[in-house]
């Protein structure tokens, strides 16, 4: 299951839900903050901004420099939650050492959090209603959706609880009336539980921690794992032991990490559209 | 395991909070708010203001008539909202046919929610932060502990994925450390599930529902099941035929039950404490 086909789809989709705001005489802006030189966060910021672009969605990035305080990047944020023309708003993370994540994302107002970081807007996975959701599972369940694949009563097996991934992708997984495992570095006899997956979503962050003798035939994996290694990018799955297993797999790259950037501007346009009255597709 | 022990400790260490708060001048105040008149409602509003009465929090409760407005119930949360003197709002639920339960708990502010049914309180068990979690799966937990249940690592099933129930008692097993299923309506071969679970949580709404043959030699059980029927209250396992096989069962009536209302308590002192700017024990 690669994940260029669903990006194409999506990108076509949003660029006319971009236009149709345009045509109501109103553009959609994300704010990207981005804190010291962290090169993988620049290599990130740099997808974000390109995506944006290619939509039509206005991004303006916020660059300060490493040795910014606390208060200066909740300042930061402030101001864009109150600049009316900021649909979305994205902190890059990590921060900085000694700067702390948790409490500056709470200086982005939960309307404009472009991540789906926040409670106000991941809770709405445990007690319904409107709210934005992180965007590798909602990559995920794009992906299995658009390849067809099968959820309602199948089991769905997630190695990792992380609250970007891995619990979010078993909420989402079970509106779709799986039946979910989470399973994690504390789990018994992780190989019992993976072996029993209908679905597998590996989201460890250990190249090659999925190996075959741990799925059963005919499985669909997603592998989330992003691992730079000496023979560069590899996922959380070994595909090599896992590939004559497996009816579909999710590759790395070319993957689910893909949809990661395209779900953000899924949220961005959707922050938008309801800043705007308009109800979403 | 029965409930009674689990609320005698909780009620002398929540009596000395409560004193604790009165010697600061600062009395503790839960406001129910309940609608028309349906019997099973007057019984649970009853229940919690006895045990408000018990530990010296002053309860309110604001009786509506069935004929009431979605305005005039709104209106009457946001006054309690915005009142000083209440630390936590509760609105019993299900309001009468015709009123919108979800709509109304948006006006209880997160900072008065006693229930923890606002996204912003219950999606801190996705995302982390400090919020008032729901009161039965805190008491599924506490009691577990209680009675010295070993969580970490162990396979925890719950069958049932309310937003009240499963899916919040889910999320607190896994930050214990629980490998946790979550089993549903949907679920294809449920037995192949619940025979695997060290603990299993029945949230099922259905008298006697778990049968010996679904449960594994030496399990925990916790029926949350409270279902009325013509030989009286029963929960959603069938203990007679579960019985032989369990190492621990929670009864009902007079068990995790019981724990409901004492959580509700623990949540409007907590909520108590925060205003006063005292941090929890």
């Amino acid at each position: 299951m690669y994940g260029a086909p669903c990006v194409e789809k999506l990108s076509a989709e949003q660029k006319e839900r971009v236009e149709a705001l345009r045509a109501r005489g109103r553009g959609v802006c994300l704010a990207v903050v981005r804190v010291g030189d962290d090169p993988a966060s620049e290599v990130y910021v740099r997808n974000k901004k390109n995506a944006c672009q290619r939509l039509g969605i206005e991004s303006r990035e916020i660059h300060l420099p490493g040795s910014v305080s606390q208060a200066e990047v909740e300042e930061c944020l402030d101001k864009l939650g109150a600049d009316p023309d900021v649909d979305g708003i994205l902190l890059q993370l990590p921060l900085p050492r000694g700067l702390d994540d948790k409490a500056a994302l709470t200086h982005i107002p939960a309307a404009k959090d472009a991540d789906g970081f926040r409670s106000e807007n991941c809770g709405t996975l445990i007690c319904g209603g409107e709210g934005t959701l992180p965007c590798t599972p909602r990559g995920i369940l794009y992906m299995l959706k658009h390849y067809g694949v099968a959820l309602e009563g199948k089991h769905a097996v997630v190695i990792g609880r992380s609250a970007i991934v891995g619990k979010p992708a078993a909420l989402m997984l079970l509106g779709e009336n799986c039946t979910v495992t989470v399973c994690h570095s504390k789990t018994a006899d992780l190989k019992e539980h993976t072996r029993r997956a209908d679905i597998l979503v590996a989201a460890v962050g250990k190249a090659g921690f999925v190996t075959g003798d741990m799925v059963k035939d005919g499985c669909v994996i997603v592998d989330v794992g992003i691992n730079r290694t000496p023979e560069g990018l590899r996922g959380d799955v070994d595909a090599v032991s896992v590939g004559d297993k497996a009816a579909f797999i999710t590759p790395v790259p070319g993957g689910v990490g893909k949809l990661t950037v395209a779900m953000l501007m899924e949220n961005v346009i959707e922050l938008a559209e309801r800043r705007t009255g308009l109800t979403e597709a």
